[in-house]
């Protein structure tokens, strides 16, 4: 699949432009050995730390190239919301905030888990009778990134292996192979508005896969996964006994003529831990926080995820307090108007790049129904001066300055042998 | 050593209490293989999740003793600068957050090691002749916690092991063995105001030694190095070419009869990753905003150790950005007043405490210089009916409903053989 990415509001990446210079070297693995030590300086950074690769960082720091002098930058590169200021939060969301800073009563230490009430308006807000939901099953993180990191450190050890969608947000790749976690990517299907592959899903499992990534709606195929679809994509967890970690930061951010389901709401026994976070739909990404919803009715988690995930918190504590204090107000206090007004916005915008792009000749998007992205397929015969996706997105940057990103960087480079 | 802990405001683990219990095994390397999967339910907590251990709370939460109904609970057992009111943050500090709310300029993603200008604040306020700082030196973290955690990721792979002081602050294991890397306990001297044994912690060095942690003003010592102690500090780690990881969140928070010195301006040539944040000084430990300095005028860390810490942010991005946003105005223009009214309240906690603890036979405190902790000693031979400094601890509480934490769980169990 030849294609590029370009992006409602600004697509795919968590991880922002960054000033330093990160040096890739594709083989994470080069310090084999413990490191001899004797009376003389040789300081060198960890294998963790070289094997913590960002995919898209390394293609998109490869490209070195120059916006168009003469056109202003427009940037869709990146997955936030607040950069073009057409998407600001909520005054309530905000001043919910202030008043915590006033009240004084959240500056200490939380509990490294949340604090017992936060947790207890995450659980009200998610609750429903097909996927109950109490304080204890509430876990608050410092943005959706640590929720992600935290589910996959307590589900997976090195050796394991986890399924990831390819295309794909970069950062469950990132993580896992900062772990030692092999990733398996099962293909996405563009004709099938990116349904997943399931007889390929299906394949890949073996007696080392730990879990199953579902993301929906989708990062970067802006796309929303149907109730048959979801059940049917629970019946191969169900058959092979596998749990789901379901990245839904993009939850009840889907266009009015399609319907949000989570995951958990589909099943009775397949357990799952539900990521998601106020970044996307509050529109307030910097403020790192994040939640996983433990959904185990058949106790299959048990004591031991649970203990497995309390543990991990402690190490670095959870949270921004005066955020954790702001949360009820936040989620039961918001305006409906106010998610209405953004995603009609990102919803015109869809429109707009679709429209647009589906005149050029050699260009096929597909027509997102949610979240804050859209696939592109170039078909390389239209464009014989290039050579792949790449080549297409630097021309795009040095002749119209619009940034966008190669679909490559979110295929996570080719098959899952290039990984380890 | 016999003895335990006391603490002016109230001491040592960063975990506060927690509603969750946490089962502790004691063993953590109970699951010794990769897990086989069949058709069949049998989700297992990872490893690294058991091996994420926190001594105080095993110890703690073993002790389950009810404080006596009849007086009011005080408790001393969390390094929480806010839970008696009587040592608030500063106005200046909250109404910089709240102008940054409103600005609405810090809702995005700031790069993962923090926005360019915070960085600049942080190298500005701590940049002196000896020791300088640029913006390109700091990492913006979620709290000291991750700073400290992101330190030593990059500093040792699994197998090697870091010099840790004991009695000291239980992260440093907790982190450590999460990681599969070896705790060495050097022994501090309560005779001579908790220094450090220097030929103990010599004799420690061998070839997989990746660090040496220094912990100055001391939790949950409370003590504070002179300039020549921490001389002879950096000659054994230049000595033996060893980094220093050094824990300074309670840096300047030491009485007026003693001075404070940031290790990395008493050397040379010794590479340093110096942590530290908000929590403390600016009573705000929620808010989980800390740093990393580093420290590097030989080029020792040279780009590997940047690198490498500039990829392990991008596992979870770095801290709130409204903290991050307010940084340069809390930092600069907090009134000095406020520091010194803090440190006067600590002083006189702590000259009440000592002056009451030593007027009773068979404890022996001993006296403070800064930071947040006392450390008592028990004769135990004035206490025969108490087995150890738990069960003296255990009655305190029953008792007099005065939790304090015994030493036993700071001196991490006994010594480095039980760890592994």
């Amino acid at each position: 699949m030849d294609s590029y990415l370009i992006q409602v509001n600004g697509p795919g990446d968590h991880a922002p432009l960054l000033d330093v210079h990160l040096k890739t070297n594709g083989n994470s693995m080069s310090l084999g050995k413990v490191k001899g030590r004797k009376p003389r300086w040789a300081v060198r950074a960890s294998e963790m730390s070289k094997k913590t690769f960002n995919p898209v960082r390394a293609i998109v720091d490869s490209m070195k190239v120059e916006p168009n002098p003469k056109k202003a930058m427009i940037s869709l590169s990146l997955g936030d919301p607040t950069v073009f200021g057409n998407l600001p939060t909520n005054d309530e969301v905000t001043r919910a905030v202030k008043e915590v800073l006033d009240s004084g009563r959240y500056n200490g230490y939380a509990p490294s888990v949340g604090y017992q009430s936060c947790r207890e308006a995450v659980a009200a807000y998610y609750n429903c009778p097909e996927a109950p939901l109490e304080a204890q099953d509430i876990i608050l993180t410092s943005g959706c990134s640590q929720a992600i990191e935290l589910a996959l450190a307590v589900l997976a050890n090195p050796g394991q292996n986890i399924l990831v969608p390819r295309p794909g947000f970069s950062l469950y790749k990132t993580l896992a192979l900062s772990m030692g976690i092999e990733v398996k990517l099962y293909n996405l299907l563009p004709e099938k508005s990116w349904e997943i592959d399931l007889k390929h899903l299906e394949s890949l499992v073996d007696e080392k896969t730990a879990c199953l990534i579902v993301n929906n709606p989708s990062n970067p195929c802006g796309s929303v996964f149907s109730k048959s679809h979801l059940q049917k994509i629970l019946a191969v967890a169900s058959r092979q006994c596998i749990p789901i970690l379901a990245d839904e930061i993009y939850g009840d951010m889907v266009f009015a003529d399609c319907k949000y389901e989570p995951i958990a709401t589909l099943s009775t026994n397949v357990p799952i831990l539900s990521c998601g976070g106020l970044a996307k739909r509050w529109l307030v990404p910097g403020w790192r926080m994040g939640w996983i919803l433990i959904h185990d009715r058949r106790d299959i988690f048990g004591n031991e995820i649970r203990d497995g995930l309390l543990r991990l918190s402690q190490r670095i504590l959870g949270p921004c307090t005066i955020v954790q204090g702001a949360l009820e107000r936040i989620l039961h206090q918001t305006p409906p108007e106010f998610y209405h007004n953004t995603l009609s916005i990102l919803k015109s915008n869809a429109d707009l790049c679709y429209a647009a792009l589906s005149a050029i000749p050699g260009l096929q998007p597909v027509r997102p129904a949610g979240a804050m992205y859209l696939m592109v397929e170039i078909e390389m015969e239209h464009f014989p001066e290039f050579e792949n996706d790449v080549e297409f997105t630097e021309r795009l940057i040095s002749e119209q300055s619009v940034f966008c990103l190669p679909a490559t960087s979110l295929a996570l480079l080719s098959s899952v042998n290039v990984l380890h």
